[in-house]
């Protein structure tokens, strides 16, 4: 029996419960050059909330009547495809259900299974997560030592991994989050320089302004609208904007306005460089070695919440927007 | 007797006769270390009305009761700085009005005067304009033969040069512009591929498709608002966008919304990238050498219109902004 999450309608906003049907299916079959997985982990990334809508994007809409795309976690239980075989670790786009068939074609990566590394760090920290991290600061940012990285969403997934990998790499690490809790872990806990609670911010410019005095030189973008806003009053000439999504945009169904202090990029001569991870396939060995070391050096912490239970899935996914949880979330939906 | 023109008041949106007085003062005396000059033409350029404005920007907001600062080209009358003797061609940021004192660290830049060129064209297609596109096209943009350039204001000063510097480099060259005759001006007369006139486009997404079908991979954005939007939904993978200047913001009393679609630099792993054209001063000799090249070859064309007469500055000043002309606008002040 494959369980499966399918989306029924593009939602209006805020997916509800009546965008998606649960659904019980026969198991499907792998054709020649395809793998049939048993999906072990579903990754809870804001971007499912972009795959949902008919709009233009990197990857085409998901199909009304099929289940949710998602960044998945699973073992291979029958292949008919070079390069994998049965008991594989893999993680790729697959689907919100038990089980499903994918190809290399459709990017199924084998993950090495015998480095004792939790299941779950393979969809965070040493995954796209991590990786967004990694390459969107390092690659993109090109943060010097002694500069100041400020970093939106900074409790979140891949932020809180920015400000670690800015002071690894000897800068001022400052974040913006939803909480004073967000701000006591990213500071007490992580390590970053400073950080601003922005609900509670009477100015959001003056206080970025006083937690960067020497101004910002890389402003990793997760966030868009008023924070992307403030950030852009305060860079440094030649900054730098890695921007790999904006979450304050996933669930409006008016365009987001701005960002209006757009001008600021020619006053400052500064870049905005929008950046997808798949794009660094192929050095994705180097950062997450890179990214394990740091993880055993005690220089890179990092939060993770597993749910348990399929049923949990959307509720999961919800939390995302709802900024009630740190660090990254993943449902596990059966055990290995 | 020195005739100048005041700002008086910040203005409210488009700039009225009342923000600006006109005054007779002394003809000041330069100090050690400091330069009169006669000042010729003043450039009319967009970029003046974001220094009246008290808000963040490149250089600071013209100060209340001062003449109105703007590129100028002049003669030296007296020197009292190395570098500069009297009758010296000399252009740089000065102000409104018949005498401005300067000097070598306000960026005044001796000009050569001796190459027959006509006084205008060194605040046009061999100055900061004829520069902003050249550096701007070529440094930013970056652009490989066969590759799509789209340029918005494109009968404008520096667009017009924009597409026709992109031709040179082997690219498909499409300006967007605001008039038939505009369109037929830059097609026709500059060797543009293709233009739309985007007053009278009932789509300018798919217009842009159509006049780029090969997707866009330079868009050089003049303009901001609507016109960026469109151009964000139709880049290709690795787009570049060199960004020089909103107009439509300029005499915006509320910010300005948008982009709306910026997410797509995300889509399409794009980049945008403000520049400013004093931040190449060295390398002006070069730029200047090679369009001068281009010009006797008879490869690159300009328009620009030569209005007589100091007291027709601020009028001539807002024509900028209506839409009215093509090319580059200059006002005559004084005979050399």
């Amino acid at each position: 029996m494959n369980r499966q999450l399918i989306l029924l309608k593009r939602p209006n906003g805020t997916p509800a419960a009546s965008d998606i049907e649960y659904r019980e299916s026969a198991i499907p079959e792998p054709g020649e050059g395809e793998v049939l997985v048993r999906n072990l982990y579903f990754s809870m990334d804001p971007a499912i909330r972009g795959w949902m809508d008919d709009a233009p994007n990197y990857r085409p809409a998901i199909p009304l009547g099929t289940p949710v795309h998602s960044v998945t976690l699973g073992r291979v239980v029958a292949s008919r495809a070079e390069g994998y075989k049965e008991g594989d670790l893999v993680s790729g786009i697959t689907a919100w259900e038990d089980y499903s068939i994918s190809s290399p074609e459709a990017g199924l990566g084998v993950m090495p299974s015998d480095l004792g590394i939790p299941l779950s760090q393979f969809l965070g920290v040493l995954g796209p997560t991590g990786l967004t991290a990694y390459f969107g600061l390092l690659d993109v940012g090109q943060p010097d030592p002694g500069e100041t990285v400020l970093v939106s969403a900074a409790a979140g997934s891949v932020g809180s991994i920015v400000g670690q990998i800015a002071k690894i790499q000897g800068c001022r690490a400052v974040g913006i989050a939803g909480s004073d809790e967000k701000c006591r872990w990213i500071t007490e806990e992580l390590g970053f320089d400073a950080a601003i609670n922005y609900k509670t911010s009477a100015s959001l410019v003056e206080d970025i302004q006083k937690a960067c005095p020497a101004g910002v030189d890389v402003y990793f973008e997760n966030v868009g609208g008023e924070i992307l806003d403030a950030a852009l009053m305060c860079l440094n000439v030649a900054a730098r904007i890695p921007f790999c999504g904006a979450i304050s945009g996933y669930n409006s169904q008016v365009p987001v306005p701005g960002p209006y202090n757009f001008w600021q990029l020619v006053v400052k001569r500064a870049r905005i460089e929008g950046f997808l991870i798949p794009d660094y396939a192929e050095r994705f060995g180097e950062g997450i070695a890179q990214l394990a070391q740091w993880m055993s050096e005690g220089r890179i912490h990092h939060a993770e919440h597993v749910v348990d239970g399929f049923e949990n899935t959307l509720d999961t996914f919800l939390k995302l927007f709802d900024g009630s949880r740190h660090g990254k979330l993943v449902v596990r939906i059966a055990e290995d």
